[in-house]
Parts: C-alpha cells; structure tokens; sequence
C-alpha cells in the first residue's frame, strides 16, 4: 500500500549522527548520510565533522539534485538544543516506535539521532524521546531509514530540484536521462 | 501508526546478500544481516560464503533467540531458482515500491535481493521484479529494511524463542533481563 504523505506542509526532519570515526572506513556513515538524503531529511548533522565526507555527500547532492546537506557538528549537545522538544534518539533499548510514532508526527521540526556501537550515555537523559526500531540488535542506518519511511513515505519517481541526471524506473535494465525537455526521447 | 501485519500465517522471507567481500571491512554485511533478522526474515543467503560472520552472526541469535541463519551462497543463481517468480532484486533503478507493494504481499516465500555497489547485470533478467526503494543513491540497508518493514511491520517488545536475554522498553536508560520467570523481579 502507499504510504500516505502528509498533506500540506511537509514535516521537517534533520538527523544527528554521533560517533563517526573520520579516518576510518566511512562506508557506514556514507550509508547515514545517503539514506537521510534519498528519504527526504533535509540535512545530516556529523559528530565529529568530517570534510571529507562532506564534500563526497555534496557532490551527490550537486548530481542527483535536492537541497540536502551534510553539516559538520563539533558540539553534538548543541544540536539537540536547537531542537527542544523534539529530539529523537534511536536505541533499542527505548520504547516501540510503533507507540511513538504518532507523537513524532507532531513534532516538527524534528531531529532523528542515531549512534554507533557506543553512544555518550547522556543522550538517554537529553533527548524527548528513546526509540526503538525493534528490540534486536541491528543497523543504524536500518532504523532511521524505517523511521523516515513512516514518517515521510519513500519519494517516487521524478527529477529532484536541479538534478543534473534523472533515472527512469524501468521493469529491466537502467535508464539515466538528463532532467531536460530536450533530452526526453 | 502500528503497520498491521498479515493474520494468520506470517509471510516467509529470506534475504540474498551478492558481491560480499569476504577480508575486507565486514560491517555493510553484517548490518545487512542483522537488520534482516531483527526485521523478521527468516535467513540471510550470503554469497560468496563468509564462514566467520556467519559464525558471528550465528551467536547473536544464539543470545537473542529466534531461528535466524546466515547460510553461505557459493552460486547466488541457485538461490534464485529455488524462489521461482517470487525474487525482488533491490535496484533503484526499478519500479516504485508503492506499486510493487502488492505483488510482494503474494509472493510467499519470497526472495529479497541486495547487492553492493556494482551487481552481475543478468540480475536483472532473472528476478521476478526489479524494486526501486525511491530512484536516488542510498543504501541497501536502508532499502531492505523499508521492505521488512511494510511487508512484516518491526517486531514489538517481548522475548524471541530461546532468547538467553530480552530487552525491556524504558523511557530512560537500558533494562536487560534473562527471559526466565525468576529473573522477573
């Protein structure tokens, strides 16, 4: 079934991802990243900041369109104060998300925080809510992607703003095009 | 809000996992196999076959119940075929979830299909369905996860079978107990 959009404005969601390791392999927090991005966050912020990743995640943005972004955050309680209220931490240790979800739905906007393996235990007591994706160990990235899908829903098909290149779902195969009237067969 | 899940019998669901790279960092596998069974699928088909997360693997469910497996896929075609026209292969450059949706809920067993950054291209011949979790670049984490759970919903509180220890939700902090009636307090 589709999952039915918010009518009207659209939620604003950010999410804050604590504990990356730059200098180590950043495929994980490239999956955080990449996921916020396709799932409709408007932005990820990094702790600690990682330049690199950054410009990585940017040059994706630049190609396939969007205004996300990935923003370096030195201070990750400074975050969450920019967010009072709202402020999502995933851990499952917190309550179900299926009791939380309508909450979460009110809050806007609002900020998803997802860890690593280690998480500063402050976070349980800073943040308005701990949720649970479930109660088994998993992924980070799993979590928040289930969280954006329910809130959200997974965007269809269609050229974001300024997307240089535009897939076209297809049964087989693959196919690109440019987002130009000009470039349409 | 809660996503119902199938009354009666409950949707079988194994995950293929292609183009793992045994040696090299094991962690986008790893969550990949753990999100698969966190989520509810019954085993992970891991090819080419990675003995030691399948042994790391095989311990978490060991302490987290559930009869989850890793099963090592020397040829990921064989796997396939036990799974005729029943086999998702996750692509986004296939047709929108929203639309598959339905198709999926009636293919039981079902075959979901992730693979890494470049996957054989006959992959797409031989599924029965070519699923685009949105059309952008993000993550097949992300992307198998979102299918989980709209097909099974995420698993609420509450021991797995032979689970030497359950989580029970806080609001704060974390609360582990052992699944016996006399570690109750």
């Amino acid at each position: 079934m589709a999952r039915a959009r918010a009518e009207g404005a659209r939620q604003k969601i950010s999410v804050l991802r604590i504990g990356h390791r730059p200098g180590r392999d950043p495929r994980l927090s490239t999956h955080v990243a990449l996921a916020a991005r396709a799932l409709g966050a408007e932005r990820l912020f990094l702790n600690p900041p990682d330049p690199s990743l950054e410009r990585r995640v940017g040059e994706i943005s630049k190609r396939w369109g969007g205004g996300f972004e990935v923003v370096g955050a030195p201070e990750w309680k400074a975050v969450l104060r920019s967010f009072p209220q709202a402020v999502a931490h995933l851990t499952m240790y917190g309550e179900p998300l299926d009791e939380l979800e309508p909450k979460l739905r009110g809050a806007d906007p609002l900020l998803l925080v997802v860890g690593g393996a280690k998480v500063p235990s402050e976070i349980y007591r800073l943040s308005t809510w701990n949720l649970a994706v479930g109660h088994q160990p998993h992924s980070e990235v799993a979590a928040l992607s289930i969280v954006l899908d329910r809130l959200l829903g997974t965007p269809g098909p269609g050229g974001w703003p300024g997307a240089r290149q535009v897939i076209v779902p297809q049964r087989r195969g693959k196919k690109v095009i440019a987002p130009v009237a000009e470039a349409l067969p």
